[in-house]
């Protein structure tokens, strides 16, 4: 299973830049990956093949904990699916177009991230999940 | 009122320490804040003054959207608490003392989050509140 990251907008703030590195670097060690930037929901949306299954960064969507999440995931192996793309939206939220496209609408939080910020956060949560899929330890 | 910020352990990643400087920066445009680093959560809590509103993170706290945690603040701001004090606990967790001290359980996710992250996601709503109480922009 790969798992495919695409970012709607540049990151602004170079430290994020430097971070997202860091955690897609650890991820990338259990997971194959790729990470895309795009300049709206849309262009990102086009290429997915139909086999994809598609998960959009939303608030007010379904929450998991951490546990949650690596379960989540771990189903997702078992079923043989293809490929999980993750949307991380821009600043004005997902179109209802974009909604429906969706297999799952994620909320990281309740609160409302800075589009960058919730991109760390992603990647450090798949990294964690893998980590207690494997039962290792954390790394600091 | 004043803001106190009080992180358990050093933080490690260089980028984070970046992010830190950044938000604290915009939010101590907004009010006047201090961040304090202790090695441990007994030791954070043993200075604290009797008015202190105690925030502790954790995951499984009460949560908020960016516009209740503003509407929070604004209610501590009219009842003229004199300090909130957030505490970014350690990896494990704190203690059921530490809890039976806190004012508020606040839950940024249901995730899990690395407490280096934590304190940057915490700096980002706290600076994204008083955006949405002065009906300014968010600066991105």
């Amino acid at each position: 299973m790969k798992i495919k990251i695409i970012t709607v907008g540049k990151l602004s703030l170079k430290p994020v830049g430097e971070l997202v590195r860091e955690y897609s670097k650890r991820l990338a060690h259990y997971s194959p990956m790729e990470m895309v930037t795009v300049s709206s929901v849309e262009k990102g949306l086009e290429k997915l093949q139909a086999t994809d299954f598609i998960v959009l960064l939303d608030a007010a969507g379904r929450s998991f904990s951490s546990e949650d999440l690596a379960r989540w995931v771990e189903e997702k192996q078992v079923r043989s699916t293809k490929q999980i793309v993750f949307v991380v939206g821009p600043a004005e939220g997902f179109s209802r177009e974009a909604k429906e496209k969706a297999n799952l609408l994620l909320s990281l939080s309740k609160m409302t991230l800075q589009h960058e910020l919730a991109l760390v956060v992603l990647l450090e949560q798949l990294y964690r999940a893998f980590t207690i899929l494997k039962g290792e330890p954390y790394h600091k």
